[in-house]
C-alpha cells in the first residue's frame, strides 16, 4: 500500500508546493531526494571525469558510475555489457536507428505503429528514405491498440526491424510485446522497444521478453533529466558500428583507420552524463524498494475513480477508458485542450495539452490535441478530485461565454 | 588577480580534501558551488520538462533552460538560435559529421590534423570511408603546431571541410585560426572548431572568428558533466538535416514524411539535459566574472614556475616547452607513466597517463604515453611544489630498483 502522505516527503517540491497537484509525471515525473542527494554528492566530493584517471576521486567517480550500470542491468535482467547510458530514450532509439542505416538495403522492411511517440517513429522513417526500406504501419484496432493478429498481417519475410512502443504515451496501452518479439525473431527480425513509458510503471525483464534492444530515459521515474538507457544485446551491441566517436571509445587510432572497443564503451565516446547515471541509479533503488505491485495498485486506483468522476461531468470525451496504466486522455467538449489546461494551471493542477509527440495518435483519434493526466506514486485522491472541480471550474468559466 | 585561498572557498570539493593537488582540469574541472547549486535548485523546485508543459513549473524551468541558452549565446557573441545544447563536445563533433554525411561525395576533401582529440578526428575517418571523402592532414611543425603555411599545402578546391582544435588537449598550442576560416571560406570550405581546451583558458568570439561551427563541453569549466554545446551559424544549422529525431523538433508528422522545426530545437529532439544547460549558464557567470585575462595570466604563471622547476629536475623530457595555455605533457625517464600517476596519487596529487584520446599525438611524439598536468584557477604555487616533490619522491623509489 502506497502511504502518500509519507511519500510526498521523499519529494523535495511538495515543502516548496504543498498545494500541487502534479499530473504530467508521463512528461517527467518529479525528483525524488535521494537522486537529488546522490546527483549533489557527485558534484560536491568528486566532480571529475570516470575511466580516465589514475587517481583516487577518477577510481572513485568511476566506481560509482559503473555501479549504477550493475544497478541498471540488474533491474531489467540484462548484463553490465548490455547497458549504455545515454542522453535519453530519445538518443537510444537514434542510435539503433542510425547504426542501422548501413544495414538496411532497397525494400527491406520496417515494422512500426501509429502508436509510437516521434522518437520511435522519425528516426525510422528517416532511415527508410536514406535506404530505400519501407516503413509498414501495423492496423491499429478500432481502440487503437496494436495487437498479435494485427501485427502479424504486415510481418513478411523481408522485415528487418520492428521499432515499436512498450506503452502508449498517449493512450497508455500495454502492447503484447512477447508475442510480437517471438514472431518477428522467426523472421529473422529484431526488435526495438521504447520502453519510456514502460519502465516507471512495471517491471521489464529483457531476457524473459528476449528482446533486441530497448530504450528509457531516468526523467519519468524520478531520476535526473538528461540520462538514459540503451539496453542491447551485447551479441548484437558489439556487430554494430559505432555511433558517436570520441575519447575512451577507441582501441587504436591510426591516421586512416581505428579500432574500437566493445559495448557498452563503444557506445559511450566521451565524458558521459556522469551525476546522471548515478542518479538513475538512486532511482531504481527508490523504486525497487517500493515495488511495483504497489505502485501499478495505487497508480491504477487513481486512474479508475477519476474515469469515473470524469464520466459523471458533461461534455468529456475520454479517449482512452480501457488504458492499462494510469494515463487518461480525454478533451472537453467546445474548448481548447490548451485553454483548459491554461485554467487548470490556476488552481496548481498540472495537465498536459497537446498532440504529445505523438502526431499521428491525434490523427488517429481525429483531433489535433488532447488533454493528458498521468499519476504517480505521490498523487492522491484529494488530486483527483482537485482536477474534477477544476475541470469543472474551467468549463462553468469558459462555456459561459 | 586570483585569489586561490578566496577561489577553493567556491570550490565545495577542498573542503573534504583541503590537501588534493588537482592537476587534471583538463579532463575534467573541479565543480565550483554555485554551479552545484543551481543543478540542485532545479531537482529541488522544478524538476519538469520544457516547452511541453502548459503550467507554471514547465514555464520556470523552460525560462531557466532558455536564459541559459541567452547566457551561452552572450558569452560566445552568437545568437540564440546559433546554441544547441548537446551532451558534449563528442556529441557536438559527432553531430555535425553526420550532417555532412549526406552533403559529402566521393573525393571532396576534409582537412583535419594530428593534433585532434579522437572526437574531432574519428566522426571524420568514418564519414570519409562511408563517404568516400578524402581526409588530408596538415602537416605539424617539428615542434608539433599546426601552422597557416602547412595549412595551405593541402587546402584545395575539393576541400569541403575542415575540422580542427582550437587548442590541443595534449600540447596546449593554439591553432592560428582566424586565418585558417578565412582561407578555408576562400574555398568555401565550412570549418568545424573543437574548443573543448579553448573555452575554459580564453574568451571565444564566434563572430569574430568568423567560424561556421564550434563545439564546447561543460565540464571542463567548471560546468556539470554531459552537458555541452553545438554552435552553429543558424543559416547553416537550418540547411542541416536533423542528426536525433523525436519531441519537440518536427513540426508536422505524417505516415510518410515529416517537418522540422528551425534551430535551435530542430537539434534538440527529447527532454534536454535541463539541469546540464542551467548549471553551464552558472559556471559561465562565474567565468565571467573572474575574467579570462585573470584566468591566463594565473594559469600561465603555474605553468611557468612549474616547467623552470621540472627542468631542475633530471631524467624529466617536456614535450610542449611553448605550450600556450597551462598544459604541461611530459615522460619520467625509464618510468612508465601510469606507474608515475599512481605513486603521485599517494602524494593526492592528480594528474593524467596515458595518450589523453590523441593516440595521433602520441605517435607523433613518438611515445605510447605521456604524463599531462593542467592549471586552472584553483592551483596554487604550492601545488606546483608538490608536484614535483612527489615526482622526486617517485623517481627515488622506481629508479631504486
Amino acid at each position: 500500500m502506497i502511504d502518500v502522505k509519507a511519500i510526498r516527503k521523499d519529494f523535495p517540491i511538495y515543502d516548496r508546493e504543498p498545494k500541487l497537484t502534479y499530473l504530467d509525471s508521463a512528461a517527467s515525473s518529479l525528483k525524488v531526494k535521494s537522486v537529488i542527494d546522490h546527483v549533489d554528492h557527485y558534484y560536491q566530493a568528486l566532480g571529475v571525469n570516470v575511466h580516465r584517471g589514475a587517481y583516487d576521486l577518477a577510481y572513485e567517480a568511476t566506481r560509482l558510475y559503473e555501479e549504477a550500470r550493475t544497478t541498471v542491468s540488474k533491474f531489467i535482467n540484462a548484463q553490465e555489457n548490455e547497458i549504455v547510458f545515454t542522453r535519453g530514450t530519445t538518443t537510444s532509439l537514434n542510435m539503433i536507428a542510425n547504426a542501422y542505416r548501413d544495414l538496411l538495403k532497397k525494400d527491406d522492411e520496417i515494422i512500426v505503429t501509429e502508436l509510437e511517440h516521434h522518437s520511435s517513429i522519425l528516426p525510422w522513417m528517416v532511415i527508410a528514405q536514406k535506404t530505400g526500406a519501407v516503413l509498414k504501419y501495423v492496423p491499429l484496432t478500432k481502440e487503437g491498440r496494436i495487437t498479435v493478429k494485427e501485427f502479424e498481417k504486415v510481418l513478411t519475410d523481408k522485415t528487418k526491424v520492428v521499432a515499436i512502443t512498450y506503452v502508449s504515451n498517449v493512450m497508455g496501452y500495454v502492447t503484447p510485446i512477447k508475442e510480437i518479439i517471438d514472431l518477428a525473431h522467426k523472421k529473422s527480425a529484431v526488435v526495438i522497444l521504447d520502453a519510456a513509458q514502460a519502465v516507471p510503471h512495471m517491471a521489464v525483464d529483457v531476457k524473459a521478453l528476449d528482446v533486441d534492444y530497448l530504450a528509457f530515459s531516468g526523467h519519468k521515474m524520478f531520476g535526473p533529466s538528461g540520462v538514459g538507457v540503451l539496453f542491447g544485446k551485447n551479441e548484437l551491441l558489439n556487430m554494430l558500428q559505432p555511433v558517436e566517436y570520441g575519447g575512451e571509445m577507441a582501441d587504436e587510432v591510426f591516421k586512416d583507420h581505428a579500432t574500437f572497443k566493445d559495448a557498452p564503451l563503444r557506445f559511450e565516446a566521451g565524458t558521459p552524463v556522469i551525476s546522471g547515471a548515478i542518479g538513475l541509479a538512486a532511482a531504481i533503488r527508490y523504486i525497487e524498494n517500493i515495488g511495483y505491485d504497489d505502485i501499478h495498485d495505487h497508480t491504477i486506483a487513481l486512474k479508475e475513480y477519476t474515469l469515473k468522476k470524469l464520466k459523471e461531468l458533461k461534455g468529456i470525451t475520454i479517449y482512452n477508458e480501457t488504458s492499462d496504466i494510469s494515463t487518461i486522455t480525454f478533451n472537453v467538449d467546445d474548448i481548447h485542450p490548451h485553454d483548459i489546461a491554461t485554467m487548470l494551471d490556476q488552481y496548481q493542477v498540472s495537465v498536459r495539452a497537446g498532440h504529445h509527440c505523438a502526431q499521428l495518435v491525434s490523427r488517429f483519434l481525429g483531433v489535433n490535441s488532447t488533454l493528458r493526466v498521468s499519476f504517480h506514486i505521490y498523487n492522491d485522491f484529494n488530486d483527483c478530485d482537485v482536477l474534477i472541480s477544476s475541470l469543472k471550474a474551467a468549463q462553468d468559466f469558459f462555456l459561459a461565454f
